[in-house]
């Protein structure tokens, strides 16, 4: 691919008249956007461009690939199948119930589920079932504090790796993930959580991510509220917070602290 | 992003030397590749090649994660789980079996898997268990003309999307992935096959694209024949195909005449 080397035209092409060549030689035309541009705003030769036209269009005939291989593994879950028609088994072994806090189920209707899907997706699910106990034998698993929504959810996402998120959605989902340690759920829900991260919500998602081990939200909500101390001392979740776990408000000037000394030791460092 | 637009340096930078910026403007140095280039192998200006760079970089992460969506939906086949540890059960109700052309298994070790996993990757699998056809009674599932490690592979693919596949693997699972409508599979297996396509095998891929409906093996390996007529008659598979199956040697003939027509239209289009 790198055979021919990029040459200045003007040494080579001696077919074309001086003042051609001089006004040619002034401006170049770019490939891509067609503008003309000059010495200053030179990009790649043409082979390059030619070479990461490529590797684009490679990199997304990968893509097509593995969202084909992403549709071939999906499953079906059994709450599509059932929404869809109630005709058909859906060889289910297991039902997922949402209790409330006294362990009792109310009115939640349980969510079906494959035995050997929960085991292939989580490793609690995995202990929990090949031990043979007392979820295996009534073939019921409670999951406590949760809604059924969240619940539906989570069992779909099991099935499909998809799920329709919106911020309570994404809490619900981290927790059930970290707890059944799902973890590309819980990936999932972070990502999402640390998009929709702002000043408003930065003290709670702090103090949840804290709570639900997830490091990037804690990382990227700490940030925000280092970067804005002076609005800090004011604010109801932050009065609240002290009150409640004042370990996490000292972590909070802690980081402060080190980020004052790091910036200093750089100001520093780049005086001398 | 396409705020500013690539502007000749030449006539706005005026604090560089007469002579300076004369040797400037008669090359260029390319960002990627590092070497000088001239107007005739100008590729793009600065901006579009970062922008370039930036997809790029998009496109690799959303590799990333779809790679890690293929990881999270694949499941753990139940022929792995056995033969890592023989502890903890794997909750599979049927069995395939391997069997003949009289109907025995013979010695066949039978292949457990999970209904609920067949259904969702087959058509044929699920009609087959739904309708309570004597399949789903049993829970034995026999599939005939088939090697017990064909079998095994072929059930293996259904849970992870994987197969290490050589030219015979390639041939028996395309006609499994054919017979049970597995889409996936089959267009994995005729992607490999079309890769190794070669003079010496055309006319036989040939022939058993037709027989298992093998659309882009077919214009592969059929191109390739039309390309080197001259030798084709002589060949032994040839004879034996005219023997055998005359149709496909008269399509043979059909599409080499197609090619000559276009040619002889396109060469004459163009002359005018």
């Amino acid at each position: 691919m790198r055979g021919r080397r990029c040459l200045s035209s003007r040494h080579t092409d001696f077919s074309e008249s001086e003042s051609e060549s001089e006004s040619e030689s002034e401006t170049m035309r770019c490939i891509s956007c067609r503008e003309e541009y000059g010495t200053r705003d030179a990009g790649t030769c043409k082979e390059c461009y030619e070479e990461a036209s490529e590797t684009e269009e490679e990199l997304k005939r990968e893509i097509e690939d593995l969202k084909a291989k992403v549709a071939f593994l999906r499953f079906w879950s059994p709450l599509d199948h059932h929404a869809r028609s109630h005709n058909g088994p859906c060889y289910t072994d297991v039902v997922l119930v949402a209790t409330s806090e006294d362990g009792s189920s109310g009115f939640s209707v349980p969510v079906p589920a494959h035995k050997a899907v929960l085991v292939s997706r989580s490793p609690v699910f995995k202990a929990m079932l090949e031990n043979e106990m007392e979820e295996s034998r009534s073939g019921t698993i409670k999951i406590s504090d949760v809604t059924y929504d969240a619940l539906r959810a989570f069992v779909n996402y099991l099935y499909t790796a998809e799920a329709c998120l919106d911020e309570q959605m994404a809490y619900d989902l981290l927790e059930l993930a970290e707890k059944y340690q799902v973890k590309h759920l819980k990936a999932y829900c972070e990502k999402f959580l640390v998009s929709k991260l702002n000043w408003d919500n930065s003290v709670m998602s702090y103090a949840f991510a804290h709570q639900h081990n997830a490091k990037q939200l804690l990382d990227a909500s700490l940030s925000l509220i280092t970067d804005n101390m002076d609005k800090l001392t004011k604010r109801e979740e932050y009065i609240e917070l002290v009150e409640k776990d004042p370990r996490l408000v000292v972590e909070i000037y802690e980081a402060y602290l080190s980020k004052q000394v790091n910036t200093a030791a750089h100001k520093d460092s780049s005086m001398k």
